[in-house]
């Protein structure tokens, strides 16, 4: 069984085919700029050349009838016909408090996502569009909404409750949400797998450090505390985004520099993090570079990224009474060696050991922890896209 | 030597005459509704009767002189002459980055803390209200600045600088600052002496817990990170503040609600917090009393509460590499121990064990940890008053 994963942004969309029978990957892709000047589709199928094809795209539904075209392509493709694709496997961002799992989409799922518009201005209206326009392309198919906040729906109301006005709550949903379930998801299942053990048996703590970044807490395949909150903001320190500040910080930033709501909600998501600290960039190898050159505005914006880290590694091993895998995830945490070693230092005291020459390891599964280490540490390379067509699969038999 | 300590708010002043020959109090007193209609003086000398008395008090220079009559009173006074008043002691909220410890006051002193009017509008007005009364009363005393802020001054940068553009910090004076120094400088000493260990040996976690709450990280005698950040907002859930929440909270209640910045910081600052969660009180016997009742909402703010602490107190533990105690000080880290049990609870795996015995104890010194717990953890009734009296006895020497 070959199934479509597609995660659609506002202006983008990402796909894999991927054939269920191995879990290999039959084609990868992605398209850039749709509804703009200079739309274009990166292709390539397994055994290939990759194929760049500039054509406008107005919408999602051009755009996805460009990625089937180049799917059934005699000379780039994939399949022989569009037949071959059983279904089709969604990334979706905001289920609020309607799924704790993946669904098959009805019309009632459409509804509920739609109500969830609110929650997620940004994600959620281009989810919606890239599955109707399956639904218009492929309509024989079966779809599967799998969500970035319902991994987190087992969390207790004490890790979820923000100490606002409970009214606030009743009224508009305002609680905490978290977000990259599915990639915290897949990599403390895989955790269990490498370990030998019944993912019921284990706490995990899963560090997913990319550009956005956030540490969820894993107590018996269930997550029971995250640091993204209400929006992908909260937590810790990222490549633009400031994570946890003081909130009287927000309107003092407003009046002080004039801001609007847009105009702080920019500076908070766009200019901040370890861009904002270090002056130089998001991206965490300019970072590294500049710090190895001696700017201490760099370093210190690593070691505020660290520190970060580190005391919610440690939080959230008090949430669960203890901690018996970190597990590092995303392209920082999975080809970051020095970030890793300096996110574990310190933390001996509850048992968590980094082995430095295990640990320079760069994008693959790996155990990185001291032989002894009463905590074993991980590099775990996420698969969002396998966890979706997973998912997908199981929710068709 | 006798020793006024004073602690002027924006309608009230607080203080104490204290003998530093044997750190007794000698009275002890409070003004309310300065400037307000009903401006009264509560006033108690050692081994005399309370005095209450009822007077217009139109500024905080007419509730000084009504103190200083009050102390030299026949009836219910303390001492004969002011002039046994031989220093003033001043509990100030901000130094900004100007002071790391306490000082005598000086006009340049005086102008540092105009200049953090700004990071402190409510609190520093007043300090320096109360400070020039007292010049103008006793002009021949020497006055002592003790600040709020002073003991985080040696926090690393990476603990005080928030992820936000560095210019901000630059302009603005905007990072971590903390709050609660000298109640948690005070325990923590009174931890060492208690424990017969030199303070620099020792990793404290100082749990001050009352209407506003926060912990720090004391390593060696030095705060090395604190909860309570820019402004008192930050960190843990408090009577009526909310603590950490999503940065991008604040302006979806801004939109949601209608509310300009004066609104949304009065619902962060006073309708929120476990008031904001159980809808009864910010008052924690009235929220226990009422979870002991079934009341579900009391129960989850208790539980919030409890969780962020504990959540602190590991993160914290981490920043230091280890803890060797955890304090519990002010009105509800004093006094209750369901909250002590719970929020200890679960910390087994970093060697905090409490005993539920011992931990019976309310508002008095008491070790009650279990035997063989690696973390000794400490109930110590704070004493902001003669940690303010001592500082000012020291400087005068």
């Amino acid at each position: 069984m070959n199934i479509l994963v597609i995660n659609c942004g506002s202006s983008s969309l990402k796909y894999q085919l991927i054939n269920m029978k191995d879990e290999s990957v039959l084609a990868i892709g992605l398209v850039e700029r749709i509804g703009l000047d200079g739309s274009r589709l990166k292709h390539e199928a397994a055994g290939k050349d990759k194929k760049v094809i500039e054509v406008p795209m107005n919408n999602h539904k051009e755009a996805l009838t460009e990625v089937l075209d180049a799917l059934v392509s005699k000379e780039y493709g994939a399949i022989e016909s569009l037949s071959e694709i059983e279904a089709a496997g969604h990334r979706m961002v905001h289920a609020g408090e309607f799924y704790s799992s993946s669904v098959i989409i009805t019309d009632d799922v459409m509804e509920k996502v739609e109500e969830c518009i609110d929650l997620a201005p940004l994600h959620n209206p281009p989810n919606i569009t890239g599955v109707k326009a399956i639904m218009e392309l492929l309509p024989s198919i079966k779809n599967v909404a799998v969500f970035d906040t319902a991994f987190h729906q087992t969390m207790p109301a004490e890790s979820y409750i923000y100490p606002l006005p409970y009214e606030l709550y009743e009224k508009y949903g305002l609680r905490r949400y978290g977000f990259h379930g599915t990639s915290h998801r897949y990599v403390s299942q895989r955790a269990a797998e490498i370990l030998g053990k019944d993912i019921k048996d284990l706490k995990l703590i899963s560090c997913h450090l990319g550009n956005g970044a956030s540490v969820d807490a894993i107590d018996g395949g269930k997550s029971v505390a995250t640091s993204m909150g209400f929006t992908p903001l909260e937590g810790l320190a990222m490549g633009t985004r400031c994570g946890d500040i003081d909130p009287a910080i927000v309107t003092f930033i407003m009046e002080k520099e004039n801001l609007d709501i847009k105009g702080i909600n920019n500076l908070m998501n766009k200019k901040s993090g370890v861009l904002g600290i270090s002056g130089i960039s998001s991206d965490f190898r300019d970072i590294e570079d500049a710090a190895a050159d001696g700017n201490e505005r760099a370093t210190l914006a690593l070691n505020t990224f660290d520190l970060r880290v580190k005391k919610y590694i440690a939080a959230y091993a008090a949430v669960m009474g203890g901690v018996d895998a970190v597990i590092f995830t995303a392209g920082l945490g999975e080809n970051s060696a020095d970030n890793r070693k300096n996110i574990c230092s310190n933390l001996e005291f509850m048992g968590i050991e980094i082995d430095e020459e295990l640990n320079k390891v760069r994008g693959k599964e790996a155990i990185v922890n001291k032989e002894g280490s009463a905590v074993k540490v991980m590099v775990i390379p996420t698969n969002e896209e396998l966890m979706i067509a997973r998912d997908t699969l199981e929710l068709l038999k």
